[in-house]
């Protein structure tokens, strides 16, 4: 395998959100319950967004513009041992894609009311999927080092700066 | 918003799969079970899968490099109805990322070996997270048009050449 080239990957549009710096963010969905913001999605895709509003859910990919550089391994927040970054969700990994399921609360033209956030505000927005609880719900699996933190309260978890690229 | 610049993003390796045309491929990783394959990750990024190991499934953010071109309206493989782009799982769409929850059954350096497959062999791979059931269920939701295909068996379910770049 030979080094790849950039891919032709450029924002739909973006996420705005309460959450102006990278400290005190909800470190998922989970914790960012009830929490609003909406999508601006560039003008040209509105078209695209017909019977986005049948689903409860979708899951948003983006980018984490404002994350640190790269690092292949790191102690996420939720631990305070190291892991490899693709054991984590830490915004610090090689290409800075970011995946969080979401609330549709409205969609109006080219702008989508969304709840349950936990990506900052400006974040550039590449792709829109529908949730299918039945494809995207796995049950029973092994949940690695986070599987001593299952059933905890995590309604309340924040970011740290750890991860901030200013 | 002005058009936005193309991001620098590029594959971390490759998914290799049984499957070597866009025809007849499982139409998600539900309709993929028990089809392996693996993932070789570029060489120097193999330190970043310490502890991926613990977790039963991942989430593949990927490139869907032989779809073809971008569609704002299409009739997904499940529906004989058109529907926008974000209401569907088709890869005729801008950015052509792809999504995958697959299992993960061994680590050894930088391959990977998985199950319940639904992508086409040579995929460039963009990203890897480890599934947290917590985190990343949803239920209770609506499910848009898919809700009447609800608890159908979907296990053989496969894509046709509807949309294929070739």
């Amino acid at each position: 395998m030979t080094g790849g080239d950039s891919l032709d990957i450029r924002p739909i549009g973006v996420i705005r959100t309460p959450f102006e710096s990278v400290a005190g963010i909800p470190v998922q969905p989970l914790s960012g319950k009830g929490i609003r913001g909406k999508i601006i999605l560039r003008e040209e895709y509105a078209e695209g967004l017909k019977d986005l509003d049948g689903f409860s859910h979708a899951t948003l990919i983006y980018h984490l513009h404002r994350a640190a550089a790269p690092a292949l391994r790191v102690v996420p927040f939720m631990d305070d041992e190291e892991h490899g970054i693709f054991a984590t969700r830490s915004p610090r990994r090689p290409n800075r894609i970011g995946i969080s399921t979401v609330r549709i609360l409205k969609v109006d033209k080219n702008e989508i009311e969304i709840e349950d956030l936990d990506m900052i505000d400006g974040t550039p927005l590449l792709d829109i999927k529908p949730f299918f609880p039945e494809f995207d719900n796995r049950h029973g699996g092994r949940a690695g080092w986070l599987e001593k933190r299952k059933g905890e309260n995590k309604e309340g978890c924040r970011s740290d700066d750890r991860f901030t690229g200013e």
